[in-house]
């Protein structure tokens, strides 16, 4: 049990989304209107949901969050956008607001609009289940993850509870990384926009599993300010201490998210130092973090570090490939792109690890990033290929 | 057994540089000065070999290539170049010309400098097995290739002989894709130069494995003359039949490295039409082709055109997402970026086949380019994971 914020109550039930009868549909209600903010997908194939969720969000305000498993509705052209709209209208007269102070976001399978007459009666179950734990709408959201994503924290006497659903960019589904983020926090619409770029920044733009990006991808966050005071502004004290939280809760999502995807055994970190920039360190580690042959590697045990620096050697960052040190389980295999002294034995065997630390210094300044993986498995593959449309 | 065209000899032997003793290291000589041209890997980790040859190719003549499999002699530091350096300098002593006139190549582990004790005896070998059958060398520089890769083609009265290792962009060894190709062609270095541009752009440059950029790719041709005839130059009568069957030579070998991909049971053409240059339909291409998660569902049989129209979505090509159309084994499986009329049944069919045919039309323009890729299976995976540095 993960009770929700002051305010907030949610359900997940089965609607009939996805074959198995698991639970499919995820409901989080606030009892008063929250201020919203959101990130979403970049692909330029956008989702039926992120086009509705992407206008519902302009209000800056929202009362209901409803999230289905099982259909991703993208691709899906007029009639899948008739049905997201239809849900977010039929969570609105089940609650009681209007249709456009509800957020929609969907998962499963691409390229059919789910089925309409599921709605009334699943959204209308789902009212009915509402309650203050947050464990049932995780389950519902849930794709190829083996576990439901929670994380809380607190900021003053506020506290937040993040919900997600992932398995990362690897859901054989496409439809990929969702992300909730309840809070009883009383903020301004500016601190909470702010707050939520620099969260998704520092935990779900810091991990790459395989480079693609999906057409469901959404992080929304709803802050009724139901733990009282005036609403917080970007300088006022105690901003910072709920920007901190809200980038808490998201790491712990991001993090349960690499460490359950898809037949993965590993977490890597990869930290590049020594860039220029922030920016450039980030570059650098997403292109080491795709490379599925350096993935390959680490699956089967192997610190294989010349994949590291083949990968590096591919972006266009100006580095001196003869400057560039790299450390393996803290053993330093390579030193100016060459076999480094470490000790090669003593790097293996830090690849049995679950966790596998892969640190890059391109000596060119101070600047630098973490960027987070795991393996490419045989059982990647298997659960992406057996999936069927 | 394949003839070598007039005055060309080769060898392959084992010189001791794969654990396994398959035949490592293979000689290509010309008898006369021959007119060369080269395309190297952009990766800035080039390796050792590459740098030698890149040096040896602004002179414009060479007389051999020497090349071993089984050490790519890659991000090896100066160990490694003076390793690439003997192995022309032995060579040239072997065959009688100057250290300069040999081109180097290696494939194979990387992170290791070849053993140097191994250079001289394996050198000597090769060239006392000097005969003019392309076969043994295409065999001494296999790594996981299943098979040895030569094509020959004419014009006029010159031949043309190319010797390929590949498994492409996917080899554990990371040491990738080498191209030779041999002709007595009588040709200048203008042509020779222009003509391979050309060929690598139609063919190794139309496929893409896994993203993936070696530190040691090369194509090399060495032209002789022995047919006959002034060198020809770029506007002579004969020059673009030359072009043409250089061209044949390199696609037959591309061909070939994608059909023999490490695990992979499939050749997918990806073809985007309605571009408004050549670049941007095999920009979109590349994108769709490195889809792992495409190539995953491939594998599985799966028309799973969604994960084309998402892969297409990353790029920043500014195309109308609703009005892209997409074929999937002949059958319009999308229309305007939603579900199309064709027969998804029929697809899933077509998908059961050696060749699997995917055509995307951004009708934006009229520009075309296919794109070569294979799937993705659980022996790729096993290939990469079980390979131990």
């Amino acid at each position: 049990v993960t009770t929700l914020p002051q305010g907030f109550t949610a359900a997940g039930i089965t609607a009939g989304f996805k074959e198995s009868g698991d639970p499919d549909l995820g409901l989080l209600v606030t009892d008063r209107p929250a201020v919203t903010a959101g990130v979403l997908t970049t692909n330029r194939y956008q989702a039926a949901p992120i086009q509705v969720t992407k206008r519902h969000l302009r209000r800056g305000s929202a009362k209901a969050i409803i999230a289905n498993a099982g259909n991703a509705n993208a691709c899906t052209g007029s009639e899948g956008l008739a049905v997201a709209r239809e849900m977010a209208k039929l969570t609105g007269k089940a609650i009681g607001c209007k249709e456009q102070d509800v957020l929609v976001a969907s998962t499963g399978k691409i390229g059919w609009a789910p089925n309409k007459t599921l709605l009334k009666p699943g959204i209308e179950a789902a009212k009915l289940g509402l309650g203050n734990d947050a464990d049932p709408f995780a389950r519902a959201i849930m794709t190829t993850d083996t576990r439901p994503k929670i994380a809380e924290a607190a900021a003053g006497n506020a506290s937040l509870v993040g919900i997600a659903k992932g398995a990362g960019m690897m859901a054989p589904t496409m439809a990929t990384m969702l992300a909730f983020v309840a809070t009883d926090a009383s903020v301004s619409r500016s601190l909470l926009t702010e707050a939520l770029r620099k969260a998704v920044a520092d935990s779900f733009n810091t991990i790459s599993l395989d480079g693609c990006m999906s057409t469901n991808d959404c992080v929304l966050v709803l802050a009724n300010g139901a733990a009282g005071g005036e609403p917080m502004l970007p300088d006022d004290p105690g901003a910072d201490a709920f920007t901190q939280a809200l980038s808490d809760v998201c790491k712990a999502l991001a993090m349960d998210i690499v460490g359950d995807g898809e037949g993965a055994t590993k977490v890597v970190a990869i930290t590049v130092r020594g860039a220029t920039t922030e920016r450039e360190a980030r570059t650098a580690g997403r292109a080491i973090a795709d490379s599925v042959l350096l993935r390959c590697a680490i699956g089967g045990g192997d610190p294989n570090w010349g994949r590291v620096l083949a990968a590096l050697g591919t972006t266009t960052i100006p580095f001196d490939p003869y400057q560039v040190d790299l450390f393996w389980g803290g053993e330093l295999v390579a030193k100016g792109g060459a076999p480094g002294p470490g000790d090669l034995d003593k790097a293996r065997l830090a690849t049995q690890e679950r966790d596998v630390v892969i640190v890059v210094d391109m000596h060119r300044g101070e600047a630098q990033a973490t960027t987070w993986t795991n393996d490419t498995t045989v059982e990647y593959v298997r659960f992406n290929s057996e999936y069927t449309t």
